[in-house]
């Protein structure tokens, strides 16, 4: 969801995303544009820059992912208590 | 969504997933239960019989799931025509 408000170029996507690696993002950008909802731009600057922005179908499949992160945000609570309380049950077991 | 019907056994969740190996299944049933998404219930029968269910916070996390699954469905010809055009554009340029 970093591309929802504009283009973006790599390194703004890199230092967003904390902790990604070149590779990784790198790989994931290109998944993305192979699969049509994200498009690369590169502009011939002196160093080339590069682009990255949603497609139609990109933003067409903003609804859903947010839809998942606002449930992640709101369940957040839970998830944590219940990994607590399987961790204590796996540390008893041992 | 395999559980969405009531729970299951792991012998049917790796049938029903074609292609997953034990390990992978047993790894992802796990962090599901650890989330507090899934039970896990032992009945000590010879062999014991383990089922899986969805627990209420699983239940709820299968309307924005299933919004994704719809939406991907929906996409999919779209999809493959955005790789198929991205492989033949890849070739071309070898």
């Amino acid at each position: 969801m970093m591309l929802a408000d504009g283009p973006r170029r790599f390194s703004e996507l890199k230092r967003a995303i904390g902790g990604v690696s070149q590779r990784m993002l790198t790989l994931t950008l290109r998944g993305l544009e192979r699969d049509g909802l994200v498009t690369r731009t590169i502009t011939p600057t002196i160093p080339p820059r590069v682009d990255y922005e949603l497609t139609g179908l990109g933003q067409s499949l903003r609804r859903p992912v947010e839809a998942l992160g606002a449930w992640v945000f709101e369940h957040l609570p839970e998830i944590h208590r219940a990994r607590a309380a399987f961790d204590s049950r796996a540390e008893e077991n041992r």
